[in-house]
């Protein structure tokens, strides 16, 4: 059958996913906030969560600017000020849309929290209810904000028509095979790959310090307040008393609100750019619809994920993550469905196939590969995370004979964690590879691994909805506890808030595993664009930086994971001070200073989160330029120039797996090494 | 100038090692073995280890005669008989010499331990030089017999002159540029790949299950013993009291001793077959010379680690690792002379190249690179795990707030550790390769890392001395203390048995250290001998091959420390029963039952064993036959048998890295995936 243009359903979903987002943050909004000591807690939440995140941009804004301009400088000196500036504006919006990302994603969750608990007053169903579509606020606008920024950029760039890239475009009319409108497309393709660094390079840094002060901020005063709370004062968990209790609610907020929306918003749109490279490709054979292929199945992806977050209802004794994964598998399916409806309408070759009439149908089971990859996923996770399994069960009895067996058992099980989603990925590789491959179009295997990555990440919103759902209702738990409200609001909240940390190390699962994907197809991507037709690991500069990348990994979560002990100590310090100085606080008769634990966690975050974020984006520079240097000493420099190149995004590949072996932070990290290398390649060839 | 046959080398230091080992070992037994009660606990000690040592050598025998027979039949089947039986052979021949490494060390480390206790009751330096000699057998023994298992494979099928291989043979003397002994050579070369698999392949299956035997045996003794003696009953390490105490003394011995030992055989010898495997692709420049260079070079390198040990005397208020730095700069130094020696008479090219008269230099700036490596290692180790340094006063002072912000510290440093040590490997591997491609010989600069690995390894039998110092030291300090010996005796054996820690350490850092160096020349070894030009990261299988691998890693890791928590925690059980049952024994008024505690070790240990060993040996089979199933039902057999082999090979490389992450087993893992991949590489193509 015929190519049906299905671009409109682009701006629709965008226009769809903005609109929901606001409609579901207006319904939240309009809910109850609960008693005066309710709103007292949620308000100094509030203002914690916003001093720390305009301090923390502000920074980010500084080192952001310095860079764009230095790159800017750099690039246009050596390729040509029109790819200097078109690499700049895409780092600018890049840069811009991430933090907008973060930014709302916070704004709503510092808001959600406290009506959330004040649903749980009335029923279980009316906090589950707020909670999750808060969280949906958070996590449509990322997504829709991710599709609107590679949309902008595509649409943007191809407004330019012929002018977008001249040399491109009249090697393409001359060939006589195309429509002028065809060729603006290639043209366009060209631009937009320069694009991908300058933007995705935006998005990451802007991640990368988020996730990064964030993170480290959220766990300092989480392990900061359980030490001397907990631990040394013997009094429980959100307990009043605890100076520094105010400071861990921030830190949900901060770290899995704002960091995570700036990651995922990043992936999501890396991902999509370097599904778009590999179906230029394949041009010949599917004409603009494959390049814009990807964009339609994320459209489609947001209105599926729509219809599951508004299905979700509980009754009164439901386990909440039942709930939730109801919802969860109505978006799925309807993804499947729209999936093979986008694949059906537009993946039919115009030239003579093995794979004929069919051929939407092996793109159409590439897709499903990846939806039921993102499904085992969300099930291995869950079971490694619930207490009615065998891991956690195994972890809790290990504690019997001490910290010492259980942290053993906790990292053994932490480590055997990885396996299944390791073969899970790779089948999903190959199968989707293979697929591709028997469709009989050249790069048609890569083509259906970036099919099966769209597909996994079809339901990327609903996911994300579930991931800001955790620290909503960890706040809630927290404000119920601290305004001493009644026992069965107490224990509604308490059952969400531990579907809630399932929920959060979910996303971190999921975020990872189509990392893995995004990994092989991104590599491909780069190596397609670059004309590099292969990346020999027996070479000697390859070695070395698939060696360093893994190293810079292990400093990397070095430096974030001590970061994370001088933070918690500067807390665990003032908490003890505040205990000292004011007697009354643990026999309740005066209140702590919650703002200075929250004043000094911010400090301590913004000021650890430096160093690891310099070394992040120092390294490659240093590596590269050292490459460079010694080539040139060594009077070898022709035809080498570019093993700097494969070397660098050897070591990002092969620092993938790392990850899971450290925080989300990893996940950006990873990314940064490629982007930022590519951004420096012109200037080391 | 002209090639010096220095072959004679060989013999001669296989003879000076072995033999001085035995005068050490004389020297050694001769000495003084203390008080009726040392001797007692020593008796103890040494029945236990020996139960152990012969109910896992039965294990393992039986699992490796399986093997060999299952491989010998199915190479056989497929490749012919001679093949077949080559194989074989050679794994026996790797699979006995390991075994017998791991024997002897352990054999003098147990009769050791008590003359270095008695030797602390006379003086400082008497305890301290018992116990190196005792090392220093072991060290020997390891090196020489690894040297002489390559020596009898290389001299072994050139004994069989132009039956070795005769295809090699004919098609060499049919150029008529080749003398026949030259041609003789070329043929064995190509026989003894064949021995790297199988004598690799035996020498690592029996390493991985003693290391992991004893691995699991010596943690899990340790573990328990602290656990229910020092946190749960209050009593200080080596109490008598503690029924445990016994078991924990004997895993020293079985985990750092003849795990050890089998696993350092192993590699010491892969990487000398790997350099002669790379030499004979300079066979037109440097003849026999470049083939048997890494051998000379290993023989010299033991006998500059017999002159470090001599020299080795402690003045009785000095500490005692500088008396064990000053001996191996000593065989440092002198390692260095005689390898450039042995590169002045040896690599002399017989064809013109761009390094003229001056190319043994260039490889013997390559050994000192190595070195240079070698010393960087062990002073990064010192840095490291030594009390007067900043690592482990950061941690000390993290323990202040508690183990939770002690653990994060510990792991935040160890994690950092890895980073020095990652870039001087990484400029080894690069500024040796450099070096060697400036000669100007095709495959110089691989050469040349080869030339650097054989420098990092000179001093081996020096280090390996080091390293079971430790465990005879840690025995003797031990026995002091549970015979209630003088306080001076106490306080030599406690310095010594602080220092015996640090060389342990010491020891794991420098395998890794020459494994990373390894990895490359194994890796670029198997690829020259597999006629595979380039491994190629952006292909899907390469990709999912390195993936699985790394995955792998981590699996293991899991079973393996989940072993250790197991096995743990049926010693805890067995002294807290103790204690319950004869509350005399805490009294002092009876003694506990040792023996019962020792068995349920072994039992326990050697159960453990089996699941992560059978994993370790099982994956790459399955994964192999895995994606030959698949290629065939898939119909695209042709051209695309050797993905898997390559696959696999990329897997084992990429999870070199993770070996920091984890304990010596995962060393031998990789070697193990690389050797068991290409003996069924045949059976898969």
């Amino acid at each position: 059958m015929a190519q049906v243009d299905l671009s409109w359903v682009i701006p629709l979903a965008i226009l769809a996913g903005l609109g929901f987002a606001a409609i579901l943050a207006r319904d939240v909004l309009r809910r109850d906030t609960g008693s005066d000591r309710m709103r007292e807690i949620a308000d100094a939440i509030r203002q914690g969560a916003r001093a720390f995140l305009r301090r923390q941009y502000r920074t980010i804004a500084l080192i952001a600017t310095t860079l764009a301009v230095l790159f800017a400088v750099a690039l246009g000196l050596q390729g040509g000020y029109v790819a200097g500036l078109e690499t700049a504006g895409a780092f600018a919006l890049g840069a811009m849309f991430s933090a907008l990302s973060g930014y709302i994603g916070m704004h709503i969750s510092i808001r959600s929290n406290v009506r959330s608990a004040a649903g749980s007053l009335k029923s279980f169903n009316d906090a589950l209810v707020t909670a999750l579509r808060g969280g949906a606020v958070s996590g449509l606008s990322i997504v829709s904000l991710s599709l609107a920024g590679v949309a902008i950029l595509y649409y943007g760039y191809g407004a330019l028509g012929p002018l977008t890239n001249p040399t491109t475009y009249n090697a393409c009319i001359n060939t006589g095979l195309f429509t002028a409108a065809q060729c603006v497309a290639q043209a366009t393709e060209d631009s937009l790959v320069l694009s991908i660094v300058g933007f995705g390079f935006g998005a990451s840094l802007v991640a990368l310090f988020a996730q990064l002060g964030g993170g480290i901020y959220t766990k300092a005063a989480d392990v900061g307040a359980d030490l001397v709370g907990k631990v040394e004062a013997g009094i429980p968990e959100d307990d009043p008393r605890n100076p520094a209790v105010i400071a861990d609610l921030v830190g949900d907020n901060v770290g899995d609100c704002a960091g995570r929306g700036a990651d995922l918003f990043e992936s999501t749109a890396a991902e999509n750019i370097g599904a778009m490279v590999l179906g230029v490709v394949l041009f010949q054979y599917f004409g603009v619809a494959g390049v814009i292929f990807p964009l339609v199945a994320r459209g489609f992806g947001v209105v599926a994920s729509i219809f599951g977050v508004l299905v979700v209802r509980a009754r009164e004794d439901e386990a909440p993550m039942r709930a939730l994964n109801r919802g969860y598998a109505i978006a799925s399916v309807l993804a499947a469905i729209l999936f093979g409806v986008a694949a059906w309408a537009m993946l039919n070759p115009v030239l003579p196939t093995a794979s004929g009439g069919m051929t939407w149908a092996y793109y159409w089971l590439c897709g499903i590969t990846g939806m039921i990859t993102a499904v085992i996923y969300v099930w291995v996770t869950q079971y490694y995370t619930e207490a009615r399994y065998r891991p956690v069960k195994e972890i809790a009895s290990a504690s019997e004979t001490g910290p010492a067996t259980n942290i053993i058992s906790g990292f053994s099980v932490g480590l055997e964690a990885t396996a299944i989603p390791a073969v899970v990925v790779s089948i999903a590789i190959l199968a989707s590879y293979w697929l591709g491959e028997s469709t009989g179009i050249p790069g048609g295997g890569i083509y259906g691994t970036a099919i099966a990555t769209m597909g996994m990440l079809a339901t990327a919103a609903y996911i994300l909805a579930m991931d800001t759902f955790g620290p909503i209702v960890d706040n809630g738990a927290g404000i119920i506890e601290m305004s001493g409200m009644s026992e069965s609001a107490r224990k509604n909240m308490d059952k969400l808030d531990a579907a809630g940390n399932t929920t959060k190390a979910l996303t971190k699962g999921y975020a990872v595993g189509s990392a893995a994907l995004a990994a092989f197809l991104l590599f491909n991507a780069f190596l397609t664009e670059a004309r590099v037709s292969s990346v020999d690991l027996a070479h000697p500069e390859t070695f070395v930086g698939a060696f360093l990348g893994a190293a810079l990994v292990f400093l990397f979560s070095a430096y974030a994971i001590r970061a994370v002990g001088r933070a918690a100590w500067a807390i665990i310090k003032d908490v003890r001070d505040q205990f000292h100085e004011n007697p009354g606080i643990m026999s309740g008769t005066s209140k702590p200073d919650y703002a200075r634990s929250v004043d000094i966690a911010t400090r301590s975050a913004l000021r650890e989160m430096v160093v690891p974020g310099l070394l992040a984006v120092g390294t490659p520079l240093a590596v590269g330029f050292f490459f460079r240097f010694v080539r040139i000493t060594a009077g070898n420099l022709g035809g080498k120039g570019s093993s700097t190149h494969k070397a660098a995004v050897v070591g990002d590949t092969v620092g993938d797996p790392f990850k899971d072996t450290a925080g989300p932070s990893l996940h950006i990290l990873v990314k940064l090494l490629s982007t930022i290398t590519l951004v420096i390649a012109p200037l080391l060839i």
